[in-house]
């Protein structure tokens, strides 16, 4: 008997496991979805999972004991004794040895995240990757009977003008072997009229019967926990639908460290976190073809054909404005992600990244086959990835570069992209420097005792009154700040990252907290407790009846203190470019951030975690990375720019400058000890500003 | 109970086949290799089967009748009534009712055909698609952390100065991604020593680790019956092994218009077509890479590398010679075939290749990653494939012109070359006319009573005494003429090409059949006979007791006109090409044909398929398309020629010319009624050449 059954509640997931396996790792085969974002090693405390085996007679369990392993010592930081008694246990710690039913708390159970559409425009020209000519092909003759491939491209030549394709270059083919396989029954089915699309004017990616212009391209931001998707009408420059998931790789760690370590510790990890993200993307993918035509897709930019619209609107009326698209009609995908997301979809070693002095193992843009990446797709189409800058600087940085273009900018420009690492890169038209703080997962919700994704009940905005130092908060997937509500309509669960961004500074600027960090003392709120079983300072953001989970949401003096280690991190970082950059000022501070942050520019100003600067230039950019990969999808010269940036910015690393452990010392206070800031003054009581 | 079970003896094949399929097909099924010339049409006759059911009590038949359909008139073309008694069907015309042993005769099977080594030299200068380059590549510091890749480029540019690789041509990426994948670990198995395959000065397709310049590729012509494979070290431009199989396909109909049928009428078969030639090439190159060195390696030519030498000679002393291969090893392919060997091979669909005006596909040369195709060599390699002249002539032809040149000859050349069809061009540096005749496939065996192919027991060379009609022959497999041989040593069992080839002029000029090829009246000959059941004319080339089979293998009236009307085709063609081209005379010509067709020149010219000349000027020269297949692999401006060829040749259409079908009459004597033949005067008694 080396297996076991295991079964999880309350989702009904059951399957045999062998022997030894952690609860964590029977999860995942059976694909239970159980928090850990620490990857299993027994650090984050996400996965506590209620272990009820030895009641449930009918399974022939008859000691709980006997069938897990012993308790570990670091179980104890995150599970307290009456826990322990009820029978909480880690999921990564606790090891199979005979039958368990295991239950996963709401808190432990990895959401899903919100899932919202929008509709939204992108201000770049018209000059994607992908053109669509409409063909008369000659039938073939006695007297020149050629091929059916070489009469197309003649009638591409003398219809549009777009000669030799490919045949300049010499041995490249103009068409894909698909496409060839396709050709004679495309050419025959309209009689000789078809569509086709080619790729960067050389290659003919799909042959199409009769004239069909509309084309269709997907633009995806792979982030460490978020996966965005946007399905995008080319010639009308819209965006038809946008979907969220989580990226399927958190099972096997929040961090990028945590899934480098899988791959380096498991025969074919790195297989199966690629399938997985593939699989996942296919899975979004399915889902954007079945989007709906938006209402205002009819007003079309720089699309020359009249006909166009009356064969969409045509479309429309007859099948209900459902899209109906085939994975073939894709014909462009665009990839941004940091340099490990880069390497794990495309199955490359992503282990020299973590190890000094962390070279990637390429950083140019790559265009690959969708069919060669096992993207369902039309097969013979391209997909775009962007480059890296570098092993800590990925493709989700170049495409916020490309976004935002401060390379053509004469101000200094400050761009702060806070994911699950922060990413900083100061600069302008002169120069641009980049580089990479370790923040940690803090600002993503790992680590937080009430930490949690960006998902319903998380816990989005914070305001403090600084007088009763009552709490107003705002729950996703609520329009309703709390005090609009009946107590426990939010149905909160914990805290999500803008959350967490607005805590520390509404904490200090109420007065609850001071400049280091500490609660204050004498402290009267009725919110401020010791918690008994914890013994640690914590201050209720809810209370147990506003909640889902039944227990005060509440935020300790560990959690403070690792969200000030997060913000010293970049504050340090800015400091440090700055000076290698030659400047004392920042025109512009861009705060980018993964979807659903909604990040509050004056309150990242008051926590400290950005140099002194005007808060009206303070811009939240929201998810430029994705923004990057809608712009090189819709203009081609937006990739030959993004190719070149990734050269042009010079990265910096941090740790090899001179000052760095001080500078990070002083900044972990609220904000930096030494540095002036005169924009402060008029939004902090001095009292507040100016205490020892 | 829809299926019945049937077995096949000798073989012992077995298995259960759905009811109402027939004999072929479910031979088909079970991969028994029954001979099919017609593709199962009824019309050829080799698929003769002695169905046994009913006496095999163990197998529960007692009826032999009920188990299969009804006897068809078709059948009797082939069975006369003694063999109808006693069980022989035709396997495409008898389907399965219930349960069947069939019995399959030696000269009904597909025969395994002979496997030969060679060892040749091709006249070609050294200047592979594939460069190998040594290379020491920086490790990343920490100043400049670049990528792997991206080092590596620098170091192929500074080492060698191969410099930007795909970079010059926009969105080429300058490696696949597999090699991406393999990158890192081989970068750093050899401490950054690597050495790196680059195609066309454009694309890295492998990199090894250390220092290994071998270079193999294989060059393939795939023929409507044989196809024919050749491993050839690059860098010592020699042919290492050669494996000849037949074409898998035939089982599918030996013709090409029965392939094409068999795509047409079944679904999928078109898929199961391509899957079998690739598999079958598979196994190819599967039996290549267990080739030895062969001994005379060591004489390099072209290699600069004098370390080479030394590496090679350690390798081959501690391997015993074996060159131990992988298939990775295996670099650049080249193939040659027929046209809708081309569309079979790369699954394009083949069917209007077989419809007026005849369109191929695609014409040109096509590059195709090995691993899209599925041809188990290394998986970045380029396949190249020739380009097609026309639906009827296709990179079989281009082969032969590419390995003849006869576009820089001022010598009007004719090149003939018989396989299934026979492909002719006519002319010089001026201009180049092709066409193609209907030979029909006696040439190969088919439609010829004793016909068979290239396999140990067919007869390959006849000689007749004119004075006593007495027959001399010799068969494939053995060196010695029947006249040295004990009688039955020799075991032939039929008539291959070159044998059929030879016998119309034998016949002829022995004065056995007249100019008409009517045999002569009075016929005294020991051997000519009327058969007794058939009741046809018939010539003895070889008695029961010399033969396997046990039976007379002879030569009918009805034969000697499939031949005629074979030779008939390709004189009329020749004939109207020189017309078409403007001469009355030819200077040289050359006859290619499939392996083991060992055409005698003067037999040739005796037997009238070719128009007048030097017997000295005309020149076997074997399967040239297999030698245009190795040239293009030696030689990359081949591949640039062969495009350029298949341009430049016109191709004129036989049917479509004026007086064709006159010329086509004519030319069924032997030889040509009206033209005049100045040298067979010297070869010829005058009452043969000039008999009415």
């Amino acid at each position: 008997m080396k297996r076991a059954t295991i079964i999880f509640q309350p989702s009904g997931l059951r399957g045999k496991i062998s022997k030894g396996k952690t609860i964590l790792e029977a999860a995942r085969e059976l694909g239970e979805n159980i928090e850990s974002l620490c990857g299993g090693k027994g650090t984050c405390g996400k996965c506590r999972t209620l272990i009820s085996e030895g009641r449930y007679a009918k399974y022939g369990i008859d000691s709980r004991r006997k069938n897990l392993s012993s308790w570990q010592k670091t179980e104890a930081n995150f599970i307290d004794k009456k826990q322990r008694t009820e029978g909480f246990r880690l999921a990564c710690c606790a090891a199979i040895k005979g039958d368990v039913l295991a239950f996963v708390p709401e808190e432990s159970r990895a959401a899903k995240q919100v899932v919202s559409k929008r509709l939204h425009r992108v201000s770049v020209p018209y000059d994607p990757i992908i053109e669509k000519y409409d063909l008369i092909v000659e039938p073939p003759t006695a007297n020149a009977s050629r091929g059916d491939l070489e009469r197309l491209l003649d009638a591409l030549g003398i219809q549009h003008g777009l000669k030799n394709l490919a045949c300049n270059i010499e041995s490249l083919c103009p068409c894909d072997i698909n496409v060839l396989r396709d050709l004679p029954s495309r050419l025959r089915k309209q009689h000789w009229h078809v569509t086709v699309s080619v790729w960067m004017d050389r290659e003919i990616i799909r042959i199409l019967p009769g004239r069909v212009l509309d084309t269709f391209g997907i633009a995806i931001d792979i982030g460490t926990t978020t996966v965005v998707a946007s399905l995008v009408h080319l010639n009308a420059m819209q965006i038809l639908d946008t979907q969220y998931i989580m990226n399927p790789q958190v099972k096997y760690g929040e961090d990028v460290i945590s899934r480098i370590n899988y791959h380096a510790n498991n025969r074919g990890g790195l297989a199966q976190m690629s399938a997985d993200i593939i699989e996942a993307l296919n899975s979004m993918i399915e889902a954007l073809l079945c989007s709906t035509w938006p209402d205002n897709i009819s007003c079309l930019e720089s699309v020359e054909d009249l006909n166009y619209s009356s064969v969409q609107q045509q479309r429309a009326k007859t099948e209900e404005k459902c899209l109906c698209l085939t994975p073939e009609d894709i014909e462009d995908v665009t990839i941004v992600g940091n340099t490990i997301m880069h390497h794990l979809f495309l199955k490359l070693d992503p282990r020299h990244v973590a190890r000094a002095p962390f070279p990637p193992v390429v950083q140019k843009s790559l265009n690959i086959k969708a069919g060669r990446l096992g993207l369902n797709i039309c097969p013979s189409a391209y997909v775009h990835i962007l480059p890296n800058e570098s092993g800590f600087v990925g493709a989700d940085n170049v495409a916020v570069l490309t976004a935002e273009a401060p390379y053509r900018s004469d101000q200094i420009q400050l761009i702060i992209d806070i994911g699950t690492n922060g990413e900083l890169v100061l600069g302008n038209k002169e120069r641009l420097l980049s580089t990479s703080c370790a923040t940690g997962p803090a600002f993503e919700g790992a680590e937080i005792t009430f930490g949690m994704r960006a998902a319903p009940g998380a816990i989005e905005r914070i305001a403090i009154d600084s007088e009763t130092h009552e709490v107003l908060y705002k729950v996703v997937g609520h329009d309703a700040w709390s005090n609009y509500v009946k107590p426990g309509e939010l149905q909160a669960r914990g805290i999500c990252g803008s959350g967490i961004m607005d805590l520390l500074a509404e904490l200090y600027r109420s007065g609850i907290i001071t400049k280091s960090g500490s609660f204050q003392q004498n402290q009267m709120s009725p919110r401020f407790r010791i918690n008994p079983s914890t013994k640690l300072r914590e201050f209720v953001i809810a209370w147990a009846d506003e909640t889902t989970i039944r227990r005060d949401i509440t935020i300790t003096q560990k959690d403070i203190r690792q969200i000030q280690l997060a913000k010293a991190a970049i504050y340090a970082g800015c400091k440090l470019l700055m000076r290698e950059w030659g400047t004392d000022r920042v025109d512009v501070v861009k705060i980018a951030g993964g979807f659903g942050i909604h990040i509050d520019p004056i309150k990242t100003l008051i926590m400290g975690m950005i140099p002194d600067c005007d808060p009206h230039q303070i811009i939240p950019i929201g998810n430029a990375a994705g923004v990057g990969a809608l712009v090189t999808l819709l203009n081609r010269k937006k990739r030959s720019e993004s190719d070149w940036v990734a050269q042009m910015v010079e990265y910096v690393d941090l740790a090899s400058l001179q000052g760095f452990k001080d500078e990070f010392l002083e900044a972990i206070y609220i904000p930096h000890k030494k540095d002036p800031f005169p924009h402060l003054e008029e939004i902090l009581p001095p009292e507040i500003l100016f205490q020892n």
